[in-house]
């Protein structure tokens, strides 16, 4: 959402390009060591193949700019049918938990309709002495969208490589041999008030984050980090998962309807609590960030501890008071791909999201856009809790203090952790 | 919830007894005019059986009062099992489902545990001198509980004789005949800034109401009047069951998935819209509130008018600046069992639950109870939305200004219906 | 089915008004010990409520041979909509899981429809100077029919009564105190050869048990009598439950996936096998048949004794062959309502009905009759076994040697029993 | 099942090798158009993906013969687990429905696996002067059981690639294009009596086959060919799919449950009826045989006819007097993967597999082979029905006269058709 147009030089035009081919190139490096098996299979219907990330985020580039071209000659007539996630506007598309069950279109193929898309792109740009304020809004959108499934590339990839007997890695990281140690739990006073919440500025943001609007809050205090392997298995072993005095009614029933015991990476082999991480099946690290938890494992934890999670309202305030400049050691390009606690000052961004008390609710004159695009939120807003400051799969220009990420209570396939609050 | 404790006099005693009286007989009353066959039944999980209201009414009172007394000897040991709602720190209970698969114990031993119990709690009272905070707090409790279930009562009545072929009538309201027009739709104004929400005072309240605190509203307008079933229709005409636009996602699965097409109540019969009332089947009558509708067919047309739903925030402001004194003509006591727009002055209190943009969270603060009273509210706040200010099933002394009601945003079996804000 | 019309006198019309109002009044005489709430819940799809009993065979009546006379009049123009069963051809019906959500019509409303009905079958007979074949055969029905449903109706309170926590008592049988000793177990000898299966003669059969024709057995041996609990326990504590070499692959998947390790209404309380009769709960009673099995369980404990279940032609050449003259004593009319070893003679009929082998398909040159009542019997031909014998729960006039009963391998809310062959 | 162990000579050993290579090759060659993706996806859980089919045929040899010998290394110790398809002797397994959720072992580990497991079978031959009757056996089992799956792999892979909205071609096979005519339905006459049915000899044939016995079977009829596209096509357009009276109640219930008007890959698009074939989307043929329905629509077409299918026993009896010495035109090795008319003598064998009335029973003295090969066939004797005669997806070598195939009765995915009897 640009809410000013800014000048659009011929460096704008070339900043954007490579913005783009930046994207697209990282799309593809985070598939690199793929066999092309991996990029099919769908285990359950939250997780898409791999494959389907890769032609989705071309088609949106294709339906939203290169279809309005007059010229421009559409790669195959069946791709939008194949490759629409949930755009009615759009028309009929492949049922979400179907797409694990089509083997065509190939791999190849989907690479060459990767090459065909960014070829017009390309030229789009080249044609035009000029970009307009709508071209380069919808470019933007475009981007924005494809790093969002390029974090659910990595978790769905390891998904499908964590939930395969064989238990395969996907990438040999050595930031996690560091082994930092967990800093010392410390809370920070924040003083109540009507504080500003929500986007301001002209670059690009989401629709759901804007307007900038006032919200009182109460003094509080907010945790310096988050909560770590160690400190999550002592509510396992205080019988955390067996007492419903720690629960929501839904969340107990889910972890009773599921026999949940432990997050979802957690195996107990042989009396040693394992997990698997992107490097394979190994031994629970204890001073590592506990993550892939639901809402209502992180809600019972809290409640557990005799403490609470933050509001989004109290998270955002807190962050843009505490947060160090950011730096991008925990996020998607630091290529570490399991959150640790590197650093010793309060960080909000990177790492694991963190889930808030809050519900995925609209702004204050929260106004959807017209068209397709307005199916990118808006839709949502029920039965959501919202998620705050990304995870080491997200890309680092993706994250801002005031972006919302929202999940429903019961998932937990991102990397997901629990900041505290009282 | 008392936060100051009153003096105890025999005045208070007898108050206490009456009050407990009152409901008690109220409950019998609103099944007097039932076949035995009409207690039993269960036709989906949501709606119980009236005899296992009067069960569990009951067993409510047996259990968190008369229990505790060393000579009270319990009705029926088996009883605890076959009238436990959700309270696990109680113990095992029958499957919710399975409340209408019980023939026994029968609705005259249900009556006769009613006698009972009735007969003990009168004994304590009795017994006593004084009546400390402790009892008069469950007391209240127990009453206040005892209420909520007469409006299910009616409302599962209803759904019993509503969805049975032969539609036989509950009860003769004349009230309906006089047919008053619907009101015309204005808009009040209410300035932004911050306001007191929440309880206040020594009168009995819910947990989820306290404690009273700060919250910033911007300026907004909200109407005078809830929606009418003419005005609905024209929603329903319009095509607004088909236009994926207005809808939120979920709402749009469920109304595809469920194939709903209009209020739960409505039926079209030879070309003519009907409604099934407690008084039957009979044509839909336009100058009527729309009830029985859920949340996402409230938020779909306030998205159709292109407006929206009030916060509960909004909501408690502007009914605490405009509501006249209370009036009880659309309370359960009327006895009319139907919405109709009687008088002309705003009206905030009755008639219909009203559906907020709010999602079910709690209040800065919040503490649950201890016990099994702390399962009455804190566990439900996920995914549930917020509704205010009563219906004509609600006892008038019930409902507060403060009361927060809530559901999933997909149940209609309540009287609920739509006021609308922007 | 009356291949050949014998002569119609008046002598015949009172014999079947006699049939017909004894029929009548044994269906009410098994409900008069019920409490109007017995009569209304549905717990499983399988189980109908009692009333819905007592109205269907009525409608039956109503429907095929009153409602065909120019001058009747419908009792209630809703009743064939409510108590139609599977019959497509009569039109629209509540769905079979719908059963035990109508309260209305009461049960004394339907004992009123019974006596309409009633009188006017009556009158019908009394106004004709003789009856036809086609009245005959249809009466003839009409009273089988409802035979069927005194079965139905003594299984359904046994499953409505012993699934509620009170268990109630249906009836008090002195027969069972008797406690006969289970007989020696012994096999007889048959010889192989082209026997003649099926019904022949005149009198009333159902068309699945004609057209009397030819099938080639193998010599065989056959049990005496029946498995007994002593017997089956032997199977449950030899792990019978828990070895999958025992079990059909359907079977192991519905033992698994309902977790069944016992006979319907077995239950082990604080180390004792107990059973649910019609009497109560009680102590298991080892010289008794076991009762309440699948045919999964009737077939795995064959094989677990190295035997097998006899097909339905061995079963019918041997009870022609070796049944005593019948004798009622286990059948309905005794009042038992729970089977024993009465007797030492070898007996096939009463009892508890025995799962067969043989799968349930059509004999060579089975023709389904016209209109609805050819949905009788053969739209059920496939995926169900056959049974043989009847039961303490069926009516001693219903039962023939070549009476063919059939349900699908799960079920065993009926009285089923296990007979070895080899 | 070799009743007789024969002389093993060196030439037994080399035709037994041969015969094994021929049929390992045979199933890769079956593979050998395929894309990788297509050897992945699994889109119903009766389809497996096809390199779980050549991953599971190697793990059937390895584990039955190889892992008895001493000295020989299991090729991956986790193939078990994900290989072995439901032999409950063998051990944990995946879950069946989860075969298309895994993308490890690639489907180049698969081949190296096969190379594997080849070249020890070889060794194994070598090495020994001799072979004995159990190594021969499994030998034999073994061989079949891959020609079993080279069927499936023709049908899965139909089933994958003719639900992908691409409609990709499997492969160009000219003899569809020869369109014979279909030939004129006559009826042959069988006499009545007493009929030897199943296997006898010594060659190789599975337990349910054997023992050789006698059934009386009474005079019929039976079509000297199966039903027409042209002719099925009649009974869709006189409402066949709409009307109950021609349906087994369950099949009735499956039609409407599933929305079935048609067989499984026939659509209707802009008014012309078109068919999938492995040759991609096209045009219907009139002059083909109707393939892939239900026994429940193959049921209904023979009652809409006024006639029936046969059962198994007449179809033996039949098909042992009148089929022509076996040609191989209309089975897998043709090539053709489609039926049509070649021919005009009477065919019972190749082309469809025919539903027959029977269910699928043990023979009499049928007993179970013991250890994991007797898990083959017993256990899945309940709930479904005989086909006979192969199709053109069967290896010429597997089927025989006496030869029993069986599925549920709603299942369709294979080469199912019709032959009527009266």
């Amino acid at each position: 959402m640009i809410t000013e147009i800014p000048d659009t030089t011929s460096e704008k035009k070339s900043n954007l390009l490579n913005k783009y081919l930046y994207t697209r190139k990282l799309s593809e490096k985070i598939c690199a060591s793929l066999k092309t098996e991996d990029y099919v299979v769908q285990p359950i219907t939250d997780v898409s193949p791999p494959k389907w990330h890769l032609g989705h985020t071309t088609w949106f580039f294709e339906t939203f700019i290169l279809l309005k071209e007059k010229n421009y000659r559409v790669f195959h007539e069946k791709y939008s049918f194949i490759f629409n996630s949930y755009y009615e506007t759009v028309g009929q598309r492949v049922v979400r938990a179907d797409r694990g069950n089509l083997s065509r279109p190939t791999v190849e193929e989907i690479y060459e309709y990767r090459r065909y898309v960014d070829k017009h792109i390309r030229e789009l740009l080249d044609d035009r002495y000029d970009i307009d304020g709508e071209l380069q809004y919808l470019l933007e959108v475009g981007i924005n969208h494809e790093q969002q499934h390029q974090e659910l590339l990595i978790t769905d990839i390891k998904y499908i490589l964590g939930h395969n007997p064989l238990y395969p890695e996907y990438s040999l990281c050595n930031g996690l041999s560091d082994s930092p140690e967990t800093p010392e739990m410390k809370f920070i006073e924040i003083e109540g008030g009507v504080y500003q919440i929500g986007h301001s500025g002209n670059d690009f943001c989401y629709d759901n984050e804007v307007r900038n609007h006032k919200v009182h809050i109460d003094n509080f205090e907010i945790a310096n980090r988050v909560i770590s392997n160690r400190e999550y298995l002592e509510f396992i072993l205080d019988g955390g998962y067996e007492d419903f005095n720690h629960w929501l009614a839904e969340g107990w029933d889910w972890i009773n309807g599921y026999q949940i015991k432990s997050p979802l990476y957690w195996q107990l082999i042989d009396g040693i609590w394992c997990e698997y991480t992107l490097k394979g099946l190994e031994e629970l690290k204890m001073d590592a960030p506990v993550t892939h938890i639901s809402f209502f494992e992180a809600d019972a934890y809290a409640t557990w501890k005799k403490m609470r999670l933050p509001t989004e309202f109290e998270w955002e305030a807190a962050c843009k008071k505490i947060q160090p400049e950011n730096n991008n050691v925990l996020f998607l390009e630091s290529e570490c791909f399991h959150p640790d606690f590197r650093g010793s000052d309060p960080q909000f961004l990177g790492n694991v999201w963190e889930w808030t008390s809050s519900a995925y609710l609209p702004y204050p004159g929260f106004e959807k856009a017209s068209g397709a695009l307005g199916e990118y939120n808006g839709k949502f807003m029920v039965n959501q809790k919202v998620l705050r400051g990304g995870s080491v799969a997200s890309p680092f220009h993706h994250i801002r203090t005031t972006y919302r990420n929202f999940f429903q209570p019961h998932l937990r396939w991102q990397f997901t952790g629990i900041r505290l609050a009282k």
